[in-house]
């Protein structure tokens, strides 16, 4: 059979890391990995989204995008903002909100879909996201996939397979296939060792621990 | 009354120039514009949106963004590609659309008013657009504009006030506003004069003509 492309964003963190293998292991999908230079506060997922693309042996498109230069609200566009402790349901994790980050991500993806004759797009948006990140949402996704859809003659649809699934059951699923989750990172820190108090590293603990799995990655606290 | 801002894209051909003056004349509105340098064959329309900004005294902002860089099959972002002389809404015109330009743009857009905490973005999609930009046409609109508003705090509105008038209505409107057409730009190539023979110039000079009005541009052939 011969497998159909389809472009995945990859950031290099654990969601979009699983969900990269989880659309490459379809028998009939082959992805194209889809990442962003936005002026993230550190580097560590796009090194890790090269190593990954590079492990899967497929396609790897790198946009850079000046997020940091448009827009001045979000914590993780400025390393000098503090990364709240709090929960990552807690109102305060808004401050780690990029505005319509998704939305124009996709939008490149969907253009280069549009460009190569391509028909979808993922992304890994998971039930965790909803409380903080609007762009997560059920309520966002299907209007963008139909805005997609017109916007396109190939009508390219915007897909987020683990959009009703929790961060516990994506680690359950990234398990299961096998992955490697020392090449995935979740800290919005980018030091040697993930920090283990901020809001991504609590959640993404918790999803190893509901798991009764171990993260094999080093935390300054655990 | 204090005017509230909002954000408009302003390319600095006829369509959005109109539109940002159309929303100026509101006396409840105050546009920012947002123009984009994506490698678009020529400078002319940006430059010429500076003016216009200047000359209304409004912020202008201008992103840059790679697009030509990853899209290989739009005639408006390689300048070796011959434009088609047919009539606009000839099937051959579809070598002149760039991948999902509109949703990028607006996604940029969003992104910025939701930064600002501003929730109206304009887009001067037109009715003549709709036969060969589907970015242009209401199907799209609607649910982009639905998607905006799920996307972000500020509940972002996606408006196009002309997607249902003419070119024809887009001229009469330029002019009963009193603007000079000499600070717009339609040809698709940028040479000294406008060609007069790709398709926008024909569409520019029928509007004019319908309004028994002559566009003060010169023509290479009229």
């Amino acid at each position: 059979m011969k497998k159909k492309e389809c472009i995945v964003l990859l950031s290099g963190g654990l969601d979009s890391t699983v969900l990269t293998h989880y659309v490459m292991r379809r028998r009939d999908r082959m992805p194209i990995a889809l990442s962003f230079n936005y002026g993230q506060r550190h580097k560590k997922e796009l090194n890790l989204a090269r190593q990954t693309a590079k492990k899967l042996g497929i396609k790897h498109k790198i946009i850079k995008i000046p997020l940091d230069k448009l827009f001045d609200n979000s914590a993780l566009l400025d390393k000098k903002t503090k990364m709240p402790g709090e929960h990552y349901t807690h109102k305060n994790q808004r401050v780690t909100v990029v505005p319509n980050r998704n939305m124009i991500m996709l939008s490149f993806a969907i253009g280069l879909a549009e460009n190569l004759k391509i028909s979808e797009v993922y992304y890994a948006a998971h039930k965790n996201d909803h409380a903080i990140y609007p762009d997560c949402r059920p309520a966002f996704l299907n209007p963008m996939n139909k805005a997609s859809m017109h916007a396109t003659y190939s009508c390219v649809q915007v897909l987020a397979p683990f959009i009703n699934k929790t961060k516990k059951d994506l680690v359950g699923i990234g398990y299961k296939l096998d992955i490697d989750f020392l090449t995935t990172w979740s800290c919005y820190e980018g030091k040697k060792f993930a920090c283990g108090t901020c809001a991504t590293c609590q959640e993404r603990l918790e999803a190893f621990h509901k798991n009764k799995l171990m993260d094999p990655l080093e935390y300054e606290i655990q």
